[in-house]
């Protein structure tokens, strides 16, 4: 009996380490984008019924499994309020240190509002630089006004 | 007497507001970018002597804050940590909600390591679109391999 | 000198109960809702100049307040991440709850997204009962369905 | 051997992946509003007997799980206090931005006291909108004023 | 200026020990009970307008104290979430130890529902007894049962 | 393996279901008080050799079971220091809200000291009302000043 | 205006060391314990009136100050649940690491029950070792079995 | 397989009650004081080889057991950090009511530095008393004085 | 199935005792220093493949166990945010205690900038002394300075 | 009126400022190391009479503030139990990621014990380094066995 979709997530990853598999390999098999299949593989997105069944075939997961991969989950990744892995607490850094002057920059070009996390896209890039490689990455968020009335 | 940086940064938010300036009218008075200038007035960062001066000119500082901008704070610009404010919750919930996937695809493409949080920039952007304009942020930060020895 | 919003809702909230003023009295003043005018004069909206200028003649502050009101804030309306009084707490009673609830009926409805906190409005009535009148709240947000690429 | 409410709702949510059933179906059967029937199922709500027993045949439930859905349960439907799921987060939010707004109308109407979360009924409907639907929940409490002796 | 009723409270609390007045001296003036008049006076309670302008005679307060008195105040009177007072946290222990038996035997005699901490009384005794003298304390809450719909 | 008491509590709960007893019926096979008989059923309390020997035939427990009915157990009965259940919330609300309400009066008619939660007693009682019956609750315990010396 | 008992700590505190006072001086000068005396001094304890007027012209210190010493102070004196002075931490590591060891040897030898924290006292000595000297403290607290009723 | 310590004290604390043995006479077996064998049967401290099998053979442990008791344990007995059960809390209550007393006096008598936790012991014995029994504890911990270089 | 690296720990951990292995033994099967092989086998580290399978012999460890060697884990080696072990607990409160200390001293000779956790090596070694051993501790981290731009 | 040290603290920040003084300066003046020094002034230690009066002459400090330099301050320099600022928390990582190989590698060479944060040094050097300087920092520590008895 599945109870929950950690369990299924849990499968997902142990057959990745036993399949040696890559993300950008299980991405390709369904035709989405590599950050919105991984994170959907971590328990944090819906996958459609083809998409599941592909998965399900994928990592040989059992039917019940398919099914749980098609409920929206109680999403959240991380144990702890504040992360304790050293590269997930960098972007927790960034949102403490910086956090103050996104909002500061958004709100002089925008008003007041917010960034969408829903409506929302990440794309994750080597940037190759002699002075050691960095990662790029670009965050698109629609813009939502706060509604008046 | 001054006795930590937050009060010269009350100080500067105080008079940015009295005479309706904006950051990136700011960042132009010390040729930086907007990014990093924000922050800085914010309390987290340092700036060298002329950017001190030239600050304090605009924002009519005095001397004892001007020397306080020239030192490094303690930094951390939430006062919670888990944040309140809308806007600045959803970068939250992204290292959430995302914060594994982020790990997954770094370490695939990079092996262990962390995406540096000092030798890091960020731009943010308007992106004009029909349905509604949204928010772009490209964050850059150099890898940075774990040592063994 | 005012550093933060909250010092500007203090003053509002102290005249407020000095001149004995209702919040619909004062949301009519500005022609807006009574649920958003309040929240405004909370520290949680930003106020166009003109509705600044009025509440600020209406609560007799100073004109640095008056800039204040037109400034984003850093929103957040609650002492405590769990509320301790008692009418506040109901509704954090709710969320806690019923809030598993509300998360099934709504991806049952429409799928994978969530009900806008942004793109929203809220109208309290009392609603007369025999039994003892009963308070009514409707809320509307708009669903945002995430996004996947 | 069933030593707690949440191992029945653990049962319930499995059956329903696995049946691939909607609330609104299990609401039905027992003739309840498909709110309250969630919240039962979902461990916040104790069941009538004659309920128990169509949902245990509906959910192929044990005689022992029956039993323990008629047991008022220990409630509380989130693992952390501030909620990690996006959709349930917003609701958080509207607590927290929104919670001191509520206070002050609804004693600006009613006096002291405070809307029941127990007397109370809640309704959740799609409201279609050509800029997108929106959900509309409509939440009804009685008012209790505090006792004065 | 007074911006909240924390500092009304301090008022009365600081003038009480200039005078030496008791409690129940300040709960005769106001013909209420002890209890009600001291949580009164503490800040969790509202006054209406007599009982107000009595107490701001007995505790020479301001008219701007006197108009706070009749606001209903923001609750809560302890700093931390588990009190440090040995009296209070001894109570604090009785909902801990005892609170699951509370819950049994309300739930055994009436069912599904609460004990209302609002339409609430309380009264504290002494009770003289030859192995030292007790401490007696009723509290009478009305039964308020779920509702269901 | 039994290996805490925790692990005993639960046998007791899952057989008072399956075999539907009430605390009160539990609590005259031993002559003991429903109040002190649940509080021990729970895990709170040690039973002596007999008491425990009665309550493992009620409940069908194996010897080591009623072994560890005898020993002192690890107390307190809730999962989080603010506790999520309604109806026990409502009591930890009382000592918030009325909590130095409780303080100051005790302290006035008996000086610094506690009132005793391990010298102690709780009746509980409905009160029948015509507008809605009332949970009545007398405690009782003893005055324990504090030493000076 | 003196509008709790901490401001009364800081005068004397802020008294003791402009006058160079030792708390065994001050114990003297009102014949107690030099450990009751302190604890008193830092706001745990209430002084009789002799004692209070006593202390009140050794550290100079207004009647208002005086007229507080004697009302029972809210308790606790560390400003962290976990205190971060190491000294005083050392004792919340004796806790953490003996505690269950103090549990099960105060119930072997005595049953159910407590060792009181108010009919308590402590002694703290210094005892000469040529290996470096100790720090002997002896704790005497009254055992409280638990009521059954 | 035993993967931790704590394993190992659940088979020694199940034993201990199947057995009916007393803390005294398992210290006696290995003729250590009853508080430091209690401390190391409760996973606090590491047992040396003759300590360790002689154990094992009391508690009929298996020979990992035994190899685990010998192994210096990850230390702290009390699932939250600030204790639930009466019993330890009255100490915890201790530290916070008198922490900053132990501190003043120990300084006052040895300077800066602290009390050792490590090169430390605990005696506790029972005092007969005609108003009742007491506990009382003797803790003797060497001064360490604080290095200045 | 495996679903985690602390199940890989566990096994390890195990293994050690069981077969009385000293760390330092470990990092010489594979030409590594004891403190990153240690904090490898402690779940901190990702190993190469030759590595793993030298350990997946010397620990006996399934071949699925030696695939999650290679795998980057996720970090953080503490079950509390303060830690509760002695031991630790020293060092954070050589974090606590002189945090600062080392922030200034870093700053004054560097500038702004962390110094790296990430670059980093560690040597710890006993220190021969006649007043008692004493343990030596070397850190080394790259400096790492803020960038503006 | 100074009742606490950081108070001083205060002053010498605000003084080291104005004057633009180094830590290596100040530690020179009172002839001592800059680790001991910085962390005195910081509030973590208690100066002499001699180094006091020194201080005091360099900040410009009243005499109250020096009496307060020679007692010994609450201790702990961090505002949060998890730090913010990021040079901070690297070392909050450290003990993180490599606190359970630190307690394996001193268990291993000394068994039982702690390593002193009392009897304890530290020295922070810059080591030149082609492909980027390093702060090297050496921590000592006298290692304390456990007692037993």
């Amino acid at each position: 009996m599945i109870s929950c979709r950690s369990q299924v997530t849990q499968m997902i990853v142990s057959a990745k380490v036993r399949k040696n598999l890559k993300w950008t390999q299980v991405a390709e098999t369904i035709g989405m984008s590599k950050e919105w299949t991984t994170a959907g593989c971590l328990g944090q997105m819906a996958f459609d019924k083809a998409q599941a069944e592909t998965l399900g075939k994928l990592f040989e997961l059992p039917d019940e499994a398919v099914a749980w991969l098609q409920i929206v989950p109680y999403k959240g990744s991380l144990p702890t309020s504040v992360p304790t892995d050293p590269l997930i607490y960098r972007w927790y850094e960034l949102v403490n240190v910086y956090g103050s002057t996104i909002k500061e920059l958004i709100h002089e070009e925008f008003g007041d509002g917010i960034m969408s996390a829903i409506d929302f896209s990440m794309d994750i890039q080597r940037q190759p630089d002699p002075k050691g490689d960095r990662v790029n990455v670009v965050l698109s968020g629609k813009f939502l006004p706060y509604k008046s009335y």
